[in-house]
């Protein structure tokens, strides 16, 4: 497996200092795994994620998906923060235990312009996925 | 046009009691207008829903895409919290303004098991849509 | 309403000595509206375009959608072929009735290099809608 | 592995007797690979599939992609050939070579009323994905 170009911990520390209100030590996400071309990401469960039922809401997910698509591509193209996406399609498979969940992203294409990929999205332990995304980035010309 | 099952303020009571970390003062999510079939939802902007460059983040909108699908449900079908989104795809179309965002969902179809709809989001008092959304909902059997 | 760069009948012409496949008395596609910014398709019902139940099968009709986005682009930016789907998203609402079929394309977004519109299909003489399509088309940088 | 609920050869039989106009020898779709959960489709090139730039045409990958994962749902749940597409979403990922086209399809959920799968499309002998969709069925009801 090719390594990124950033380390999981460079990572964080830099989505923490920019994105505050995500990569917080309330909301707990964390890079699980980081490669060329793909990456984990880990996220505590929070009483106030779940919806009636006990299961764990959409929009969170749907956030998920899209962090572990951004973190997949900045480990893959450095930090370029500006990279932002241009379509996100989910679906949602399996009512969610109130747990923990882990996302798996990988990239099926890096262009220049523009990156696609896929979510899978389980509960912490579980082989079975309880969401699927695919998602398109747009990724800034570098001034330099 | 036909009327909802449920005025706006009736909902966003229940929504308020049973989702209160989305439906809560500090977030401020508005029902704008709500009819048989499609709804408008309001939602101010708030400092941490930013991203760099000064733009909205888009688990902003697609919380408030999957928002608008919910209430648009409920007001078709009446108070059946238990809906649940299975799918949803959304298109980022346009940088959006950091200013409040307005949603309007109309629903496609409405099923006995399934809706279909979707959703324009807007930043306050623009015509060019910044994100389109489409989603389903699936509809719990009512149990008498 | 804003006129197209081409009219209907000249685009019908240039797209049939171009896909002779598609665009051809067999087939009938046929451009029964076009503005800048949307047009609206008419396929006549053909037998092979059954499936088991009397249906029609989805391919025809995502094929349809592609077909209703690329005469809308082309309506609005003029004859560039090139123009290539980069991506589509479909629901199937309702069990069409075995006969001709109408799309009706709107752009959502004309960029300089990227498209996104949606695509309303119903069964002719109907109003309901029976699919609805939302797709993306990457614009070739023309070279003059 | 789990072996599929049909052999690869008994639903190309059913297939070729049910849908004449796509399942022939002269679109040469073909079964390469089928077990429970998942399949693979093989296309032969076909002229007529070529569009300006001397690629595969969008409509061509379309209808692939809903084939690998109507055969993969068949393959694992028996013989209901009215089980029927309620969404697709793919994106085009790569300009295809003019060669044939090898589509890959796995089940990610398989439910009693719903089935949700992914099918990754490449180029005969390539690695690279030149398409990726994600697509949604809906099963009937079975009535003994």
């Amino acid at each position: 497996m090719r390594p990124a170009l950033l380390t999981a911990s460079e990572l964080e520390q830099r989505l923490s200092a920019e994105f505050p209100e995500a990569f917080n030590s309330d909301v707990g996400l964390a890079i699980s795994g980081l490669w060329y071309g793909g990456c984990r990401v880990h996220l505590p469960l929070q009483p106030n994620s779940l919806r009636p039922g006990g299961t764990i809401s959409g929009p969170v997910m749907m956030m998920l998906a899209d962090v572990a698509m951004y973190v997949a591509l900045l480990g893959s193209i450095g930090w370029r923060p500006l990279a932002v996406t241009t379509s996100l399609n989910i679906n949602f498979l399996r009512r969610p235990a109130p747990s923990a969940l882990e996302a798996e992203c990988r990239l099926l294409k890096l262009g220049k312009r523009l990156a696609v990929g896929d979510v899978g999205i389980r509960s912490e332990g579980q082989d079975d996925l309880i969401a699927h995304a695919t998602s398109t980035y747009s990724i800034p010309v570098e001034i330099r």
